[in-house]
């Protein structure tokens, strides 16, 4: 009955949406959360965006764009030991369901267009071969269903070697080929899902990669399966044809020691020293970490999480520089919520969603003005003023050698240079963006 | 009157312990410090060797080739707030001279032929350009008569652009470029000095590379900054005729945030992004960053610090894989002495050279029986089996595909394969390992 | 010609100003720091304060009452390594002098009444008794003239027993009695300072007490010696007839291993264990440990460093806490700046004073606000609502035992009691503190 | 037919030991693991005890009454996702029989009389009341049983109240009475289970206490139910009777923030603000804080774990602590293996834990050693000789004021004292006891 694509027909979507609102509704007096910039700052009003406009272009593409913000399904969708609003009944597929569908109404209601999780998010894995491959496809069937009804569609698939015990020696690195065998298959069922549900990238997800002992480890084997693991990953995702972007997973420390890849800079000296940053981008965290990756050139997609969900400064220093670097797409945003793995209530998850996706709403707005900044651009041109010109501009070209850095300091010396005073100005300019965060935004 | 490399002539060396030994002596009543098997336990017997020989000939090659070990002229000789033993006035040239003198002195009594160091640590930086150039030069000809009476010659020469406060926004990456050619001059000189003096290697430090704020930084133009510094060290050595391997100094920790460079993997992703894995290697620690540096092709050199400097397990298994991978020269183990910036006793700055280097010498003695031990090596072969033959053989192979996966995860469905018990046995081998390392060793 | 606590008398204040702004001013071009509330956010208008108007009652007291913000005196103005704006001379005399004197220039030029420093940051320790008593007596002199004029006056005077080379193995807990001397010394000649410039507080600062290695300290002996040193900071105070608040400072991490005391829980342990508590109160930092130490009733001064300097959030929910406990005095607020110990210019620091006193400012009215908001207290009174009647309140009187929670647990076995959708809607109000924070304060 | 405390009576644990050792024993070919001093360092000699000799008396006492090691049943035997060597069927009550008999086979085989367990490690929560008290019913009867025949008992039996997703938000500090009761009532049944099976403490954890966001939480209030929660355990204790030491968990790291009480200072904090370290004592790591608890006479009980497993250096310096405290009964050393949370091997599992007691019992020869050792003893003595009389005496009496400092320090400048350099001499301590614990010990 309903298009794929459909979201673009205003009409179809409030439809789908009416139906969801059915019956057995999850987020229970929960309408469309529409954009309305004066609403108040009542608790009342938690239910509305102040800055989130989605089909609104600023700088030149819709804020729907530039931000492409998913919906984690982790945390607050996945079946498991801690108990859900929607699904009290452990982990059976009933519930894997219930979750599903839950999630959709969620985006719906957000206005968002896409969603992310993992394959152990999508269904629990079989008891054996048959199973599981059931367990899948009644999954993507259902999905499927949901996607074409909303038009609603995931940023990212990815697969989980990390969780279960089995590979709790590594996946793509254990020393058992059974293991890697069942890996491999993870990986290509994985992929599968991400090319049915048409997922804008496939997320492959290393941490257990590694060993408990190097005395009975043979690193060079190891390193050569794991290399051959993610050249398969790029094959296999050639033989379906599936043309989304392939990601690697970053964190942010190295909790367990002894592991190949973790951080993005290991990630990157695994994909470098193998030339697969050919193939692979990282998903990568706000801050240093994602400035660094866009310096490398191999931002895939960002993580927002914990502290970062609330942080406009740093948000709109982050996107600043996804302005400047023409976005992000196929990747985006994934918010990551809720900020803990307790129970939660459904309503509670809607307004930590708006108040999420609107900060990083806002910080949207305050980047196209930093872009725009005349003042601070001028400011960032000056401080690199010295290399515009003369010996500076010589120095970034290939001319120069430190020859001639010896004799410029043997002038220092005549011309009684004071090498000692160049600050920062990291004090101005702190205070300069606080104040430029407090402004009212028009 | 003595010939270069005089310390093979064991005549020789002795003449010049003697001479060092002369009146104003810093390590009073140590002899050189001999090799005694059956050195007593006793505190008296404290200032033997009992398993370093440094010329017997243990798989092929002299201890102190596998070894090359090299003694810090930082912690223990640079002159500075704390006091030393062997100077007390401040950081004139002076005590400089005392401090260079101490050194020779102890790596004469310990029979150790390499020491370490940055430029910092061999001369106080002049007031001026002139002054700067005559502090260096007086002691790299002070250094040089020495090292001709003594054959000992650094390891490894260093240029320190992070201590300074001029460097506190950067060396190569500030916006001054005005700072950026003193590094370069720095560079100049300290390379000057590792080609006069012959070090085996030059290590370059970037640990202050980064920025303060992001939002007055223009990381891309800092990062092209940076690349074309990293050449000129490249292309100043090539000028010079220095044959010196260059190395490039990883950290543990990025203590300080906004760095471009701190620990092993983003140094090697920023070696390798732009292609400069040919010409710097690694100084790693010793643990999991050495292994996975190895494997990456890329250790220079070992720093030896804090608690790995008597550590006989970690020391063996880090031994083994030199061996394995047929030694670290032209770099070597830089034993960083003693563990504390506090004032020490100049015969306990001895004993703690000899206990440590004496607890390198044991594990390389272990790390030769691990490297010999049929049973261990046997067994990690046999961990690995399923990749000997069948399918494992097709997977470490290039023919195998995910789809062949499907197909055995189908038939593990068939036969049961239970898939949860596959145990690294770490237990097992760190049992055999510690029996291995208390075992008697002849 | 001024009387002390002359600053109340605007028109003196104006005065000393001026004066201090005579010919070789070190804030060039800054007037008083005036309050106005529609500054606009442009650059050039940095140096207005926007919400502290430090002499405005809000929740019955004034602002300046609430935040008793300090300037501290080292970071920005100790003369040393890295070069200031108004001293150029290492660490003579006459550099401290002009620190101090530019340190009073910016307080004035702030508005603010106190200042805050250890005694190194006041004076160079002489190279003998004499000197370093005559260094001390100058500088007292230097800052009493200084405090007569202008009635700024110290929140508190540290001792620092943690920076010179001396301590490193300890000040009271040193094995050398001669060295626990010194240290005594020390801190009478610190309780001296803070008596004759009428510090509110007293800070003792312990860093560096504890044990490089167990082998060979008596822990028993001395935890004695240290019990007895912190016993004669009382006795000393006493003698004195020093009124002020003895402060001992916490630290965040145990950056540096086996020491006695080095966050906050480690002090308190040591002062409850002593039986201390009575006397000293803690220095410590916003966030968790300052909502603990208030807990325990322990808060003397409150350290504003790094991230906390410009955070908001984090600031109004302290000062919430503040306003509820009726205030830190005789502590107050330190604000740690700059943020870096890198050269900066004098107006850059001013700019970075004003904007985080203005945070802290904007937080106060935040906090005054929350103090007051009906639905945000009523929120918390339901949250605890089931200890308000019934068994809830005889769990929180001394009646109840657990054997009456095992009757219960039976009947909630009958009544079919979910105890497993306990949520703590910190999403919730998480967005509503967001939006709080964002709503215009007027 | 087995009388209690049989353990004594040699051939009836042998008798015990066969009958355990039935056609379905866990521990194949494994037999009671024998004190043999001159076992081969062989892979095939791993389970032999070289240096425990559980009876054999040294420093009065027999080896097992100074360790007084135990088996912790957590890791290794708690039936769930990780699948075990005896139990394949999840968490059943059958796996947790199966488990239990399984620890028993061991604790035999090993000759180790104490074996330590949260509640949680010894039945599954039941789905109600009714079933919960049954599970434990039945489980406690068949422990007992085992129990009696062996001789073997808890040397802590433990309440977890940090694990179930219900108290993610806290247990005696939740703000649902509820769940504050469930909490009371699961301490009172971990209670009549240690009262039951003898367990020689009791072991609070509360990891989970604190809150998630401040603004909506009462701290004064949570602190309240806090320390009324500790009280009732204490009285619960004396209602039935239980003799056992209670004890309070302390972690290395505050992992999750806002804990009321995490590492060992913030729960000797929370202890002595109540004045509850009369009826607690703390369950504490090896190391610096075993230490300090042991300085502030809080030591309970000692958790081994990790590294410490095998590090002899550092257990040789926690038992010469032990020994000159007079021991830690009625605590004693938790061994927690294996020390990762994969499949393991029964086999595998037995040969850590001989590894690791056999490492205990060699550092406590050596601790022994340590003891008696003349010349270390005498060492410590004179570093702190300078108190021994005159000035450094008074200080350590109560007679001494800084005022005497300063006189001193006029002094020291008349008599021209350095008091820069006093050296901890640490190297040289550290290769003492290296060579020391390198020395063969007999």
């Amino acid at each position: 009955m309903y298009a794929p694509g459909s979201i673009k027909r205003q009409k179809t979507t409030r439809e789908a949406t009416r139906s969801a609102e059915s019956s057995s509704e999850n987020f229970h007096g929960i309408g469309r959360v529409e954009y309305k910039s004066d609403a108040s700052y009542n608790i009342e009003e938690n239910l509305y965006y102040r800055y989130y406009n989605a089909s609104e272009r600023i700088h030149g593409r819709p804020m729907e764009e530039w931000l492409r913000p998913s919906v984690f399904l982790g945390q607050a969708f996945t079946p498991g030991l801690v108990q859900r609003p929607w699904c009290e009944d452990g982990t059976s597929l009933d519930s894997y369901k219930k979750s599903i569908r839950a999630m959709f109404e969620l985006c719906i209601k957000l206005g968002i267009k896409y969603w992310s999780g993992y394959d152990k998010n999508i269904a629990p894995e079989g008891d054996n071969f048959d199973e599981n491959q059931s367990n899948f496809d009644q999954m993507v069937d259902l999905i499927n269903e949901y996607q074409q009804k909303t038009g609603v569609k995931p940023l990212w698939i990815g697969v989980d070697l990390k969780t279960h015990s089995r590979y709790k020696n590594g996946a793509a690195t254990s020393t058992d080929a059974n293991i890697v065998t069942y890996a491999g298959y993870q990986v290509k069922k994985a992929l599968d899902v991400a090319h049915k549900l048409n997922a804008e990238c496939f997320l492959f997800n290393g941490e257990q990669e590694g060993y408990e002992s190097i005395i009975n480890t043979d690193l060079a084997k190891e390193m050569k399966h794991y290399s051959r693991f993610l050249k398969m990953i790029v094959e296999q995702r050639d033989r379906i044809g599936y043309r989304g972007q392939l990601l690697i997973q970053t964190n942010h420390e190295n909790l367990q020691k002894n592991r190949y890849n973790f951080d993005l800079y290991s990630n990157l000296a695994l994909l470098k020293h193998y030339n697969y940053d050919r193939y692979f981008k990282v998903n990568v965290k706000a801050g240093h970490d994602f400035f660094m990756a866009n310096a490398y050139g191999s931002v895939g997609c960002i993580d927002i999480k914990n502290n970062d969900l609330m942080d406009v400064t740093k948000a709109s220093l982050l996107l600043r520089t996804v302005i400047e670097s023409g976005g992000v797409a196929p990747g985006g945003l994934t918010f990551y919520l809720p900020n803990h793995n307790a129970y939660f209530e459904a309503k509670d998850l809607a307004v930590a969603f708006v108040t999420s996706i609107d900060s990083f709403a806002k910080a949207l707005r305050l980047a196209v003005k930093l872009v725009n900044d005349v003042q601070i651009n001028k400011n960032i041109q000056m401080r690199y003023l010295s290399f515009a010109s003369g010996w500076g501009a010589k120095f970034t070209g290939s001319d120069a050698s430190f020859e001639d850095c010896e004799e410029l300091c043997k002038k220092f010396q005549e011309t009684n240079t004071n090498l000692n005073t160049n600050a920062s100005r990291s004090e101005h300019w702190s205070a300069v963006l606080t104040r430029y965060i407090e402004a009212p935004l028009k």
